[in-house]
C-alpha cells in the first residue's frame, strides 16, 4: 500500500491487528492466485494496483467525499439501483462478503448451516475488518434468498442504518409494482440521507454512469469470445468484482483501455492461454472478492473460463437501463424494468436464467458449464439440477459444485475439475 | 383397516407394495408410540379409528365425493384457504409429508440438504404411496420458503395440476394487497375446477365450517392449561394433524367431545401424568403425520408437551376469520385479514411469532420451550437464534433442536432433551 493508512483505519473503529492478518492473507492471494498468471494484459495493472489499495486509498477517497459531505451506501446485492444512490449525490459500494472472518463469533448469530456469503458479512462487520462497512452511512440489505432475508433481522441489531429493501418472489404484476415501490421508497430514503431532491437531470445523469460502466463490461464479455481468449476468466471475474467499489468513471475508463488492449492481443490472435484450450462457462452464485478459489482451480486445471453467468458478473451487468424518459416516474419505470429482468434464483419460476445460460455457452463458444453453488444456498442449489437437465439434454456437459470459502476442499475439486475438462476435451 | 382397499388404492395407479410397506411402519410406529400411551382420553378412539383408516375409510369417502363431482385439493401449507374450497364446493386436504420414503429418487429430483418435508412430499409422490396426492383434482402449492419455491418448480413436471400460489414475504400494504390479489385468483381457480360460482352464503358457509374446527381446537388448547395435564401433547398434536384431513363437521364434533371428557377429568383433577410434571411448550417447523418423534422423546422422558407452536398447532389455527362481511369483497378482505396475521417465519421481521411463543408459554405455564427445526429449513432455525435469546432473557429456558425425519438421533435427542427437563424441573 502507498502510505501508513492505520490511523484512517483506527478512525473507523477497526480492529487494527485482525485486519492487518487479513490484509496479509489477501495479499499473499493475490500473489498466488493473480501476479502468478501469465501472458495477462498489460491494462490489469490497473486492477492490480485497485486490488493493493482496495481498503487503503479507495476507502480514502470514501473518506474524502464524506468530508464534502457526500454519503456513502453500501449494499450486498444488484438488485440495489445504484443509478438512484448515484442521482441522489451518493456513491454506492458493494459491502466485503467473500472470506471467512470470526467464524466463531459469527456462529453466535446465525445457524452452522448458513451460506459462507452471509455468514461473510457477519464476520466482516463482527470482526471490526471491512472498511467499506465502517464507512457507510447507510447499509442496504435485501429480501433475496431466506438467508439473507432472516439474517438481516440479527444484522439490524448489530450495525447501524441498515435498510431492508423488500423484493417480489414472481415477476408478475404484482410483483412488478412491489418493486417499483420499493424503489420509490428507496429514492425517496436517499434523499433523505444526502437532503439531496432527485430531478430527472441527475436521475438521467446517473442511468448515464451506470450504464457505462456495464457497456464497458458488455465489451470486454464480447471479446472473451476470440480463440484463444485474450483474458483470463480470474482477471475478467476481477474486473466484474471491482464494479462494486471502484469509482466508475474511472472503473468505465480502465475497463475500456483492457479493451483496447484486448482488441490487439485478438488482432494479432494473442491470448492468455494457447487456441483450443477447454473452454468454461460459470455459472451460479455471486463471488465476492476474495473468493477466487474455484475460477484459480479452474485455470490452473487447463482450461480458461469465458464467462461469469453469476450477480458479480453478466447476470449483474447484461442489461442496461432505458434512459429517453422524460419525467421521473418514466425513468423510474425503466429502473424498475431493468431490474425487473434480472434472473436472480430468487424468482419463480425463472426460466429466463436457464435460457441465458444456453445463450452464453454459445454466444462464448464454452465446451462446458461448471454449476457453482455455495453450499447451503437453497435458491441456486435448487435450480442446479433443472439446469444441468436442460444442459444435458441439449449435449452441453455441467458439473454441479457446491461448496464454501474453506480451502479444505480445493483437492477434492481440483480432482473434480481435472477430470471434467478431461472429459470436455475429448 | 375394516375393508379391503387393494382395488381402491390400485384404481389410483399407487405402488401397492410400497405402500402396504408403509402403512405396516406407520401402524407399528402408531402401536408404540400412540396406543403405548397411558391414561388417554376415551375420545381420542375416534383418532385411533381416523389414523386406522387414514389411507383407507377417508380416501374412500374423497373418492365418493368425487363420483358426486365434487373436486379434492391438495395442498401442503395453512395458507392455502379451506374457507375458499368449501365455497368452491371442493374439499380441501392436506397432502403427505411426514416421512422419508424413496428418498434415493427424491435426490435425483432435489438437493441433499433439502429439509425432510420437501423431500418427503416428493417422496410420497415418486413412490406413489400418498393416497390423497392421487386423487386430488389440483394440488397447491406456496411461496413460503426458498426450499418450497424452488421445489414447486420441479413438482410441476412431476404431478399434474399443480397451481402455485404466491405469498409477501413482508407485511406492508404491498404485502397485504399481493395476498389479497393471490386469494382472488385462488378463488377464480376454485370456481373453474368446480363449475361452481362462490357466493356470499357460501363463502360465509365455508367460513363458519372452518372457524368452528379452529374453535374446537381453541376449546381443547384452553384445557391445556391444567395441572395435571388432561391429555399429552401427542394426542393432542394427533388433533391437530387430522385437522387437514378429516371431514370438518365430524373432526370439530369429535374434538369437542373429547373436551366434554377433558372437562371431568379436570373436575376430578384426572391427568394423563402427574402434577407437577415438567411442562414444554414446542415451537418450530410443522409436523405432519407421522412425524411424532420429538414429541414421543420429550413424553416418555419425563415431560408433558402443553403447547405446539407450529402450523401444525396454534399458529395455523389460532385466529378466526371474521364472518360479518356483507358482500364477496368483505368476506374476501376479511379472509385476507386472517391469513395475514399468521406469523411464518418466511415473514420479516416476524416479532409477532416470538411474542406469541411468550404469551403461549404464560398461557399454558410452561417450564420451557423445545425449539423445533427442520434441518435445512432456514426460515425457522434462523429465527431460532433470537426466539431463544428473548426467551432465555426473560427467564424461560429454551433449547434449540435441530434434527429430520430419521431415526438415527433419536439416542442422542434423548439424552438432550432428558437435560433439559432435568434442567428445568429444579
Amino acid at each position: 500500500m502507498s502510505e501508513d493508512y492505520t490511523p484512517m483505519w483506527k478512525s473507523l473503529g477497526m480492529d487494527l491487528d485482525a485486519h492487518d492478518a487479513l490484509l496479509g492473507v489477501l495479499g499473499q492471494g493475490y500473489q498466488e492466485i493473480y501476479l502468478a498468471q501469465k501472458n495477462r494484459p498489460e491494462g490489469m495493472g490497473y486492477f492490480d494496483f485497485v486490488m493493493s489499495e482496495v481498503h487503503g486509498l479507495r476507502i480514502k477517497e470514501l473518506l474524502d467525499e464524506k468530508k464534502q459531505n457526500r454519503k456513502i451506501i453500501g449494499s450486498y446485492c444488484v438488485f440495489v439501483p445504484e443509478e438512484i444512490a448515484l442521482a441522489g449525490g451518493a456513491t454506492l459500494v458493494g459491502l466485503c462478503s467473500g472470506a471467512d472472518f470470526a467464524v466463531e463469533e459469527v456462529e453466535k448469530h446465525l445457524p452452522r448451516n448458513t451460506c459462507s456469503l452471509i455468514k461473510s458479512s457477519f464476520g466482516f462487520k463482527l470482526g471490526r475488518v471491512c472498511p467499506y462497512l465502517e464507512s457507510a452511512d447507510m447499509i442496504v440489505g435485501e429480501n433475496t434468498c431466506d438467508g439473507k432475508k432472516k439474517a438481516y433481522e440479527t444484522f439490524a441489531g448489530i450495525v447501524d442504518n441498515l435498510y431492508v429493501m423488500d423484493l417480489p418472489q414472481v415477476k408478475s404484476s404484482q410483483g412488478r409494482s412491489l418493486l417499483k415501490a420499493e424503489y420509490e421508497r428507496f429514492k425517496i430514503a436517499v434523499e433523505k440521507l444526502t437532503g439531496n431532491k432527485i430531478t430527472v437531470e441527475s436521475l438521467k445523469e446517473g442511468i448515464k454512469v451506470v450504464n457505462a460502466k456495464r457497456a464497458a463490461l458488455h465489451r470486454l464479455a464480447t471479446l472473451r469470445k476470440a480463440d484463444p481468449a485474450p483474458i483470463s476468466g480470474l482477471d475478467a471475474l476481477l474486473a466484474n468484482q471491482v464494479f462494486f467499489y471502484d469509482n466508475p468513471a474511472r472503473f468505465t475508463e480502465s475497463v475500456n483501455k483492457i479493451c483496447d488492449e484486448l482488441e490487439v492481443r485478438i488482432k494479432k490472435n494473442q491470448g492468455v492461454f494457447p487456441s483450443k484450450t477447454p473452454r468454461i462457462l460459470i455459472s451460479g452464485c455471486p463471488m465476492a472478492v476474495p473468493n477466487w478459489k474455484l475460477p484459480w482451480i479452474i485455470e490452473t486445471s487447463g482450461a480458461v473460463i469465458v464467462g461469469e453467468e453469476s450477480c458479480v458478473g453478466e447476470r449483474g451487468t447484461r442489461n442496461l437501463t432505458e434512459d429517453s424518459g422524460k419525467n421521473l416516474d418514466e425513468l423510474m419505470e425503466a429502473i424498475t424494468d431493468r431490474y425487473f429482468k434480472v434472473d436472480c434464483a430468487i424468482f419463480t419460476p425463472n426460466q429466463d436464467r436457464s435460457d441465458h445460460i444456453v445463450e452464453m455457452v454459445k454466444a462464448y463458444g464454452a465446451d462446458g458449464v461448471i454449476h457453482y453453488g455455495l453450499q447451503f444456498c437453497q435458491p441456486y442449489i435448487m435450480e442446479s439440477i433443472p439446469v444441468e437437465n436442460k444442459l444435458e439434454k441439449i449435449g452441453i456437459p455441467c458439473m454441479r459444485i457446491e461448496t464454501d470459502y474453506g480451502m479444505e476442499d480445493v483437492g477434492q475439486l481440483k480432482t473434480r475439475v481435472e477430470a471434467f475438462i478431461e472429459q470436455i476435451s475429448d
